[in-house]
């Protein structure tokens, strides 16, 4: 299993952005799909669907190309889609309560079992139907609660002793929304999202309009 | 000018990706950099990376590589990020008020010049410095504002009406955080954020943790 670690993060996001391709193939009744046609749809080279995916094993046929819908179903196995996974949020200010709320988990599968915060003036209070817990019940919730993943909302000067909270509960994986790196231990998995980079790429967009 | 729109999506997220990893190398004090050290760096193949170039004219030379903070340079130009970008930020319920402190922005040159809400409980107050102003306000306030992108904030019913005004206010640019796909004129240009795809990528490391 060591070896597998070892894959780039980015093959990662684009399994992900493969398996939409390939559900979205799959309804629209494509039964098999080219590597130069999954590439297309993608946005990727050809070379770079096959690579991603020779991490993993072997699929599909020289000529004959991949099973669209199977395909999707391995990916969704490989990334650990196709079971519920159980996300708690920490820090219930203006962004944990705006991602309490957000459709798109449950939708694809993650479930929000539990709210945290330090702050007493929003422990107790219902969140999304949630009653917000103390930051110091996570890790006696866990042992029944099994969360998968802590969504870590807090302002960057809270992160870290944060971050050490939910290490100290068992939990291992952590989608960070503050702006630092988190030192956490090898088995605890960080994930940082960087709100900047869609603006990014949106302005790229834009310039061109404004050329045009 | 009409070509350069073809160029897919991705390819734009990855020049964004290539700039951070630029930026890292040069400041590391690398001058001059592969094609094969750029994509192990950011995770692609060599062939991703000098196809995404090739988009946008000829850099480097063939076994001399790139000059690393020219290159940079170029890309901060292609990608529209060598001036300040004025955002304004629509719907300040949870969401809008988080973005609206969200330090990243400003460190990497979007400035929030506007914040905007058709709620009369919520114009008039103060949210990060900037007081709240009626959507019916953005029109005008854009003559002088000169806004590039609207960060989209607002509940997924209210989505296509907010953007239908911020498209009348003459705004070419939105990052739209609801889960709903916006109908706007060719000239306008929408990226979605979508909150799930990072946690399905992280979902793939805890169930590799799981293994291990």
């Amino acid at each position: 299993m060591g070896q597998k670690r070892q894959i780039p993060a980015p093959s990662v996001e684009r399994l992900c952005r493969y398996e939409r391709c390939l559900a979205k193939a799959a309804r629209s009744g494509m039964s098999r799909i080219s590597s130069q046609e999954l590439a297309a749809l993608c946005g990727v080279t050809p070379e770079q669907v096959r690579k991603d995916l020779s991490h993993f094993g072997s699929f599909g046929r020289r000529g004959v190309g991949y099973d669209a819908a199977g395909l999707c179903e391995e990916l969704r196995r490989i990334l650990g889609l196709e079971r519920k996974r159980r996300i708690a949020i920490v820090g219930i200010g203006n962004l944990g309560t705006a991602l309490a709320g957000y459709a798109g988990f449950e939708a694809r599968g993650f479930e929000v079992v539990g709210l945290y915060d330090n702050n007493p003036a929003r422990v107790g209070h219902l969140v999304q139907g949630i009653r917000v817990r103390h930051i110091d019940q996570l890790a006696t919730d866990n042992q029944r609660a099994q969360i998968d993943i802590v969504v870590l909302a807090v302002p960057e000067s809270a992160a870290q002793a944060a971050a050490a909270r939910v290490v100290a509960a068992g939990i291992k994986g952590i989608l960070n929304f503050a702006p630092t790196r988190l030192k956490v231990p090898d088995h605890v998995v960080v994930r940082d999202v960087d709100m900047t980079a869609e603006l990014e790429c949106l302005s790229f967009w834009v310039a061109q309009a404004e050329e045009d």
